[in-house]
């Protein structure tokens, strides 16, 4: 099979370099930055790096691009794909991408799908792309009732060929509903949380909790900014809920109300407890 | 040299098997609770089990106890221990506690010395202590102007021998205003993350920002609650200052102002990897 993948950041270029060291697939690259190609062909992360012309050779095809470039590059190239092969894209949000590109492939006899990879690291672009991101992560599918079942199959299988732990089907909304919670409200608290001034008050305080806390505080802006404001409503649903959930904790400090912290934190305990089963699948 | 360990919970579990693994120290153990002694002695976390009568033994005391207890232990046993020897306490909170203890054994001529190792697990008591808690962790002493300063040379001698990363020293104002920030809010932040709705929901979307955004939900409340309250002003502080920083988020999303929102996360990334040379210090 030849796979393209559109984008070689952190994510597309991930892609290539797993679907080259644990398949026998063909990896087509492409990117618009011809120093981000060199690299690749360099690290041997893609059989071939081709030209929008070429994007008809590939069976299944990895959209690895910003929100807002996603729709644009749709626009421009949904007429340069196979019809009835199968393209992807591989954003942190589902209901837009998939509202707006579904049509646009349609049109032409392509058949996409909404995919989210869930991982990331702290840096972006080709030169972090590694070839495990993707171990022990969930790879989200968000079809719709357009969506041929076997389109679904055929992205469940390249996912267990790549190492993903578990593909999860969703509806786009209810994915960016639950994402909201589970990545980028971490994202805006872990952001928000780094900026006491006591934070660089001195060294050798910093027990793992706080590195917990503010790992991905280090995050893409440019990128978050578009997946936040393509995901308003949930992202400030969420963000609303934190801001509630800390105020009591507050109220019952400033009253010095132990009864009432403790009752605060025996709650977040049980429902810690209760998420380990639940949001955290074990394979 | 014979060290006591008073109080045989996770972290004083812990000291006592580090001990027994690092070094050729006599341990001796105290707790109140016989299924723990027991337990101790059943694993060979200690040498001996010892009563009140024998706490004049120990060269250095280290008392594992809950912020309350602490003061009701001192005020009770003070004049057990050797003149002139060494107590420690492992509290995570320092300026009441060196309030509150240093006169009492001082007027027994027993030199106290504050001490926080800044190392924890999601589990509470003996049978979660482990002998490698203390790696990587940084023991943080909190003398003051009557410390004799061979007694802090003694601690960090012993600490270095427990396998502690580094041995800092802070006076016990500082101490509780930096924890505030690197682990008391961590906790309240995490524990209040964890209460949305959305957070039961469904499997397979929890990816690594999420894990450690909550992994210190699970704490132990009755622990926690005297701990924030013996520091409240300072905990009060960072959980209002996180607040405010995350009432501008919600604005910006709630606006829909890209401009701002993104200004705020490269103002968090940036802070992020300011504070990677001086918060997390590599050895």
């Amino acid at each position: 099979m030849k796979i393209a993948v559109v984008g070689l950041g952190l994510i597309g270029g991930s892609l290539c370099k797993t679907i080259k060291k644990r398949t026998s697939h063909v990896c087509l690259g492409y990117d618009i930055d011809c120093r981000v190609t060199a690299a690749a062909i360099d690290e041997s992360a893609v059989d071939e790096i081709i030209t929008p012309e070429r994007f008809k050779e590939a069976d299944i095809t990895f959209l690895c691009l910003y929100p807002a470039a996603l729709v644009t590059f749709a626009e421009e190239y949904a007429g340069f794909f196979r019809p009835d092969s199968l393209v992807m894209d591989t954003c942190g949000v589902k209901a837009d991408p998939v509202r707006a590109l579904t049509p646009l492939f349609a049109e032409k006899g392509v058949t996409f799908l909404g995919a989210h990879p869930m991982a990331g690291r702290e840096f972006s672009g080709f030169r972090y792309a590694v070839d495990n991101l993707y171990e022990n992560a969930s790879f989200i599918l968000t079809p719709t009732e357009q969506t041929p079942p076997h389109a679904v199959e055929t992205a469940k299988t390249l996912a267990a060929q790549l190492g993903f732990a578990r593909t999860v089907v969703s509806d786009p909304a209810q994915h960016d509903r639950i994402i909201a919670f589970t990545s980028q409200l971490a994202h805006v608290v872990s952001n928000a949380y780094i900026k006491s001034p006591t934070a660089l008050e001195q060294a050798g305080f910093s027990a793992g909790s706080f590195l917990d806390l503010t790992r991905v505080a280090r995050l893409n802006e440019d990128m978050w900014t578009q997946l936040f404001l393509d995901n308003r409503d949930a992202l400030l649903y969420e963000v609303d809920t934190i801001l509630g959930h800390l105020r009591e904790y507050r109220d019952a400090l400033f009253d010095g109300d132990a009864d009432y912290l403790r009752a605060l934190l025996r709650d977040g305990r049980e429902k810690k407890e209760a998420s380990l089963g639940t949001l955290e699948p074990k394979e």
